[in-house]
């Protein structure tokens, strides 16, 4: 019989493949979504580059391509308890994979409403899913998204481990006592703040319940499309550019594509973690297929291939484009420069055979941004949300660094 | 001109002899309360041994008695946020004084209806104070209620730091660096690990924002009175017995006075920080009166004066009383013994000078429970709520250690 997984916020940027994902590999998939990712769009005046389909419309072109049947309900996983209860039970899945976050640094600090609105949505998205599992009865893997935001950037120069660090701690004078610890936590935004918040949830709902978890801290995604997605033109991925949801080397290629010149944000000396669309998946599958074991402590991974500068990134398109690099003021409080090493032993271990950012890759995505560069608004490519009310916008940007 | 304090969750145990002690100092009060406390009692069937007078009647006879006025808004700090803002714009208060969160740990512990709401209710408040805050443009210092409960009990043996921890972590073989953290959380039920998200959230906001907080992690509260609640029948501070919002010592001192049985989880071999119902209201009088500076982290007090383990109590009060002790199996899933030492040095240097368990205190305790005896309820004493599925409700308990 096919083991059964529930994809909650199925039907999002990095949910979408991983549903087709986990339905290729034969599981029955249930996607649990409110759409909200869609309905965001409306308010901001955005959309996805991609025409992407309705949900129906894409689960009926997987099913007509395949054979193979995903379920959907469409429900808030933060708002709606008993409902979630139901579809947990109805399923009994192996594991749940937990996307139904707001997702976006640069939306969840745009104003007060944003804020509480991915507090509120995250925090009780997360607690409901932890709380029903324990209320089902049933023994199943929770495997959740979460972010290298968590950790802090650069935190004393030295490689990021996978979600725990080893300290010494003077218990009394000339007496030491060596602890492993949750890394401490040090996010750069209300987002990354919910994921740090998430990881407490989690560690309180293991010890108290025994619920086997895994907290996959991912990086930057870039690249859009999958072996699944590229299967017909109705599977598209979403490909945001927008300055609220677009990801950093997304939106210099598609900026590259449609003549809008490259968006670097202050010096451009920020070091971020980085994966290909693909690996997201191919990620979370091992993730699924390698769970805790029962009573065993949170298992964390870092969920990221490589590092890279974002002036680096912005060079590199330049390079293979022409176009022009622009530097805008940082509408982040952050640090200008930064350097970055994450350690990645664990899904290496697992077999993970990591996607390099490639020339071949790259060019991919330049021809989907060309593909579809007339749906382009650019005046959303802007970044317009600032980090507090000493940062003022910065519209128009200059040739040299700021 | 008088300064102005907000105190949310001004109508509770420790919100209200805090109000009085703010007022009595010459602040301007306004009490910010949605009465959850007392609408929570409803549902449980339980009330106050005390007969507490409604909000209105309470500050009535407040201003008739000292001439000052006390303000009061009905809100859900949880819920209406732009009532709050105003509120908080119209006071223009020096400090606000945050005791807004359900804060008994089996009631969070119920149902998957009382750990949701908890959790939604507790973060939510306190996210919408400090989103106030900042969208009101005033530099006001949040004083905010924690508990020692975040640091779990115990971990490694060592005396309980105020907040922070100096560890030292290896960048390379051979290469060490030092490094202050936050204590890492350890919480020991849902509501405590709500207090835990907490100091994550006021982490962040005074690293973005600026924002000046204060958070004290106070010991379990005992005794109901203080100076101003006894100053007239109609100030009578809540005094709570039963299972669920009941503390430890003040329901043994009131078991021994309705000739119940005093009621000892497992063998008592809890340690536990205490703190006297004067003290909180004098510590929190400290804490505002010496707010951090602009641009200093949060800083973090242990508020608590003396450790005892739950043994220790229980015979105190049988000598004192004749009562005879009796062993229910524990609801909690918590070590049966723990050392705790805890560092108080803060508020010490600041001025406190300690309430310390004396037979003086613990007679007047007695002699509320006694006076108020017949209003109790001996039906609602024992705890109903346990830790997890894999622990029964023990009833009946037994003479001996169970």
């Amino acid at each position: 019989m096919a083991q059964s997984i529930i994809i909650l916020g199925g039907d999002g940027f990095c949910g979408w493949p991983t549903s087709l994902g986990f339905s290729q590999a034969g599981y029955d998939v249930t996607i649990v979504d409110n759409l909200s990712r869609r309905k965001i769009d409306v308010d901001l005046e955005a959309s996805s580059l991609t025409p992407i389909q309705p949900i129906s419309k894409r689960i009926r072109a997987w099913k007509e391509l395949t054979g193979k049947q995903i379920e959907f309900v469409n429900l808030d996983v933060s708002k709606q308890y008993n409902k979630l209860l139901s579809v947990i039970k109805n399923a009994a899945p192996k594991a749940i994979v937990h996307f139904a976050e707001q997702r976006a640094a640069p939306y969840s600090m745009k104003s007060p409403f944003h804020k509480r609105y991915t507090v509120d949505n995250n925090i009780n998205a997360t607690h409901n899913v932890l709380c029903a599992i324990v209320e089902s009865g049933l023994d199943i893997h929770l495997a959740h998204l979460g972010t290298m935001g968590v950790y802090g950037y650069g935190t004393a120069g030295m490689a990021i481990p996978e979600g725990y660090l080893n300290v010494k701690v003077e218990k009394r004078p000339g007496e030491s006592v060596d602890l492993e610890i949750l890394y401490p936590a040090n996010p750069g935004s209300i987002y990354h703040m919910t994921k740090t918040l998430d990881a407490l949830l989690f560690y309180y709902y293991n010890k108290n319940d025994g619920v086997r978890i895994t907290d996959l801290h991912q990086g930057i995604v870039w690249g859009t499309n999958t072996p699944e997605t590229l299967q017909h033109e109705a599977l598209v991925n979403r490909f945001d550019y927008d300055g609220d949801y677009g990801t950093v080397l997304n939106r210099f290629l598609m900026q590259a594509a449609v003549g809008h010149p490259i968006t670097v944000h202050g010096v451009g000396g920020q070091t971020r973690a980085f994966i290909h669309i693909r690996d997201t998946v191919n990620c979370i599958k091992l993730a699924v297929t390698n769970p805790p074991k029962q009573g065993e402590r949170v298992q964390i991974f870092n969920q990221a291939t490589e590092t890279h500068t974002v002036r680096d990134l912005a060079k590199l398109v330049s390079k293979l484009t022409g176009a022009q690099v622009r530097y805008y003021r940082n509408p982040r409080k952050e640090d200008p420069e930064n350097a970055l090493q994450v350690k990645n032993d664990k899904l290496l271990a697992m077999g993970l055979n990591p996607i390099r950012l490639s020339e071949g890759l790259l060019t991919e995505v330049l021809e989907i941004a060309k593909k579809y560069g007339d749906r382009c608004d650019t005046s959303r490519i802007v970044s317009t949300s600032t980090w507090n009310k000493s940062i003022e916008p910065d519209f128009s940007g200059s040739p040299d660094p700021v």
